[in-house]
């Protein structure tokens, strides 16, 4: 992991707003990021797991909503997402074929902390998103099981790891390793300071399209490699935005668009084979399970969010170039191996020059 | 379940439209249902297929759209059909913490038959519709299992049970036993004849709702019963409602939002606590997996779907009326238990004219 | 119009939650109405605004949002309040073809009070509805004028007229004479009282469709009549929720829905030639064109929106009730005629028996 | 005129799609485009008209859908546009309060031509398109008239100009000259070629965001005029692509969404006081406007859609460039002067190398 890590440094700077101190979604105060990673042979995939706050989601819903930028995808809690505009568990990612390991662990964690849950209380409603791996990762092992969900949970940190790591272990991106990517950034908007994080889950997009802060570095990379690139897109990505600015649920979901800014400034144009999703939850407030009214915090104008789209969508771009940045090189099933950015260019830093 | 099967007959006729022969979802061509019921102690519940055509959903799509009435559901698979406008697997139905099981079970069956999804193939889609069965049912056990689902797709027939059957087992409709409905209507539509059939998970509503063909007998039996009736909506409904009229997704999608207005006529406001989803799928012509262009049918203009929408608002009240007809009284968990319809109100025939 | 407003009493009362004292939209405290009709040959059309409170609504823009049910509709506006969650000019109703006219008179009105619109502040968003009275009214004389709207804005109490006036002057509903219609309904959530009032625009439906509180009149004033009736659909209706509840952008969204419900109950099944569209607002609190922070007050939770959307879905219902009974024949171009209800059924009280 | 035209040439070409000969939307065959420019003093403004086809849109509608990108926008017909996936008019853009005069002239030009519409047939549904002129022009003269439509309209050829023309007279954009820009792409899909052609109306951004080709080149601009950026976003834009790829509504609606991709290229974060919408329409084949069935050619496959998402994409950034590069200076009301791109950079050619 500290490999991962460690090469996070050195990227480009995308944009002209200050990142926050960690660099990481979990710069937004309260929210922790836990990987569980399986590396063994033809199972390279894993599970990542984002705590929005410290206490239980549950009985302390988190503002949220969600952007379905291109819906070749297979999430599960999003129609509860956009009628209640409330999370209730933490956001767990992992691969395609995972998705319903992971809900029925948030199920089974959500009762055992909550036993009046599928009694007296509702149900819950589990959240988790995916991307296919299945180039590296023997998808059909249907490999991850609960007992990860529980794993990445306990490991949730603020010290975030990025690259092949936890659900990021066995995805492509632009046709070199992809994974998980983290980014901040902070703004300045009606005299208070607010930061905005992303966390990106990184498979999507074909070489010739990568794009780096503006340098097709892609097309550079194809001419050199003469790799195969007719192939369409069957990547994803999965674009979760923290922002501790008050904001309401509708607030919420103009803000996820914005990543799609962001993404199209990396190369994508949304590929037809793509489960392009982008969920913007607020900590600056959360909702009682229980409670005849819900008292909101004074809410920012909509005429003052400029700032935290520029916020999100630069974070979702410098996101998706840590996820490049910080990966490793990664051998899967069937001798499958995807080259990192680093191995693959050696000269990197003369490219973006 | 001959018994639930039996008691069908003797409901009104909603509406002035021709059922089909069978009354049921099955009245559409090639459409079979099957069930798996689990009535076991504190555990009652169970699992309902529905297959749209003989062959393999995955090779043959089906064009299919939903309309989200009331998002308070755990649904998985409706972000794909609303990009794509086509399920792939067949429909599962259970209770809400049963989704994950059927949607593993889904992949699993997928790649069976078809190794190379998650290979050269992109992924598949599951397809799960949920209500909460927790009244009746230890919902806490996740009783329900992959091999349910294998089960029930089995079972399919034309041959449609309702009531407390399958999916259906532990459900709650009005404060009576629901469950499984079935109800179909012909029309004729430019110079053809065209086929809506409808299958309801019905799990919704307050006893005094309770509207049947306009007759408000919920107000009389709450009366008669001095049941506490302040508690608030937590019930769910899904609503499939499938076609041999060639439509379009976006036709589809149309059609699909008419069981709103089934679903009101019977009482139902759409309370906040419930998962109120439609789907409508069209028999007409497959989608196929692999292939450059798509050839449909010539497509029933816009102007010639009223019929179509009438057809589809009384099936969806019709099934719920056949679900509440067809129910048996049910215990389950903690000596829970609901009474059917008909052991409500031995009357029942009086008290509707 | 004295008429119009007397014939109101007598109607079936809906449901089981009580009125308010004057039975219309304003009931809610601050929201008032006013009519320009016209009334000339065949000129039978006219104008309905709903102002949402006595102060300007641009400066003080309003919680809204709306559900479009069936989109074959023309109303200006709801792009904006989509986005944002607010209104910020009164409520139009008229006639398909006088939409622009009234947006126009909209943005002068606004530039007028608000002379930095279109320069250093941003522009006006102009709100019209709009149903097709054509049957009646020569609709290609384009004959609604940016005056008529200044005089139906001037006209505004809250001594609320319904029937054949204003918007509603030509318009059909189950081949009777439509119209305005008004209702309300109080609740009591959380320990408060809350409002919600409708006025609706009616213009939908076909005479055998046609039922009033379960009842299905249309069916026997049908054989009675023996009018042909094949005819498909082409009308709309325009439903205008308020309520005093506080709520956010979301859960209006959420409450215009339920419109859909008690429209259903009247018989239509939200017809293919039908802009059937439902808007909800609130008056608990505007939202101030220039601030930083917008500061709510505490929302109601959304586990306790169950009374307010029955009262919606009741209110919508009688307010379509309440068009029906106080509209009055009227005759229009080429000597078209439409009949009301007490005209068409002079025995109405024993049929509703 | 000419100068407006004249300078397209010497643009950087976006990606490595090929143009179509025109290098406009006029590319996609039937597709012409008229301008109506009003340049008087303080009245710096416009008409444009799209004409999807030769012959009359109302009898034979052409298949389109819209994505709202930003909803702050007051377009008209969308609501429509969305329910039946067909556009009936040609496609108008002017400025944000001539939106309703030309309502009003589409909607006496289709009687005109039709005259059963708003008696036994339908009634028309306009589609109108804004953006806020409001810096350069004295938007409160509503100097747009009815007739100024028809001047567009009966200008419209496939000699397409570009630039400080028709309703982007007035327009700004990066805060330099905006206005109407015009691309084309063609691709080779399942054996076919296809065109994509866009037309835009841009008058968004702010100068420090502006991005041609990669090249941050309004970083270096605004250090240069030392020019004041901090003022929100309160512009627009509106994106028209045309395809004469056989696609139906829903694969329209995708399609539309990628102009968000070459939108974001340019710099833009879709800031909150800017209406960006995008519409997609197919010239493939028309839908009858009375008729029983639709008669679809074959549709393109959704897994070959990905060189149109592309080509949607390019085109869109490429005629935003074109708008800046086609655009002339241009003083208008209170002595507001928006130097165009060339003026700003007399080294323009430099500054992107």
């Amino acid at each position: 992991m500290s490999s991962a890590e460690a090469s996070r440094e050195g990227a480009p700077h995308i944009g002209v707003l200050q990142r926050g101190p960690l660099g990481s979604i979990a710069d937004v105060k309260g929210v922790t990021v836990g990987h569980c990673t399986l590396d063994d042979g033809a199972v390279q995939t894993g599970v990542t797991v984002i705590r929005p706050h410290p206490g239980d989601p549950f009985l302390a819903k988190v503002p949220a909503a969600a952007s379905v930028i291109n819906g070749f995808g297979k999430s599960i809690g999003l129609v509860q997402v956009e009628e209640l505009g409330v999370l209730e568990t933490p956001i767990a990612l992992t691969n395609t074929f995972g998705v319903a390991a992971l809900a029925q662990a948030q199920i089974r964690a959500a009762i055992h902390a909550n036993p009046p849950i599928g009694r007296e209380w509702s149900t819950v409603n589990p959240l988790v998103f995916e991307c296919n791996d299945g180039y590296l990762n023997d998808i059909q092992a249907l490999a991850v099981s609960e007992q990860h969900y529980n794993d990445a949970y306990e490991a949730a940190t603020t010290n975030v790891a990025s690259g092949s790591v936890g659900a990021g272990r066995g995805m492509s991106c632009f046709d070199l390793k992809g994974g998980i990517g983290n980014a901040s950034r902070t703004v300045d908007v009606a005299g208070q300071r607010y930061t905005v994080g992303a966390l990106v889950l990184a498979n999507f997009g074909r070489l010739p399209m990568l794009t780096i802060d503006g340098t097709p570095l892609g097309r550079v990379l194809a001419e050199r490699a003469t790799r195969a690139t007719s192939k369409p897109e069957q990547g994803s990505i999965i674009m979760i935005a923290a922002t501790d600015a008050p904001l309401d649920a509708r607030q919420l979901k103009r803000l996820s668009l914005r990543a799609a800014a962001g993404l199209a400034r990396t190369g994508s144009v949304y590929g037809h084979g793509s489960g392009d999703i982008a969920l913007a939850f607020s900590t600056a407030y959360t909702v009682p399970h229980e409670s005849d009214f819900v008292v909101l915090p004074p809410v920012l104008a909509d005429a003052r969010l400029d700032p935290l789209f520029r916020a999100c969508a630069d974070s979702v771009e410098q996101a998706i170039v840590d996820a490049l940045w910080s990966a490793t090189s990664v051998t899967g099933r069937d001798s499958h191996r995807r080259l990192s950015l680093h191995d693959t260019a050696p000269d990197l830093a003369q490219l973006l020059n």
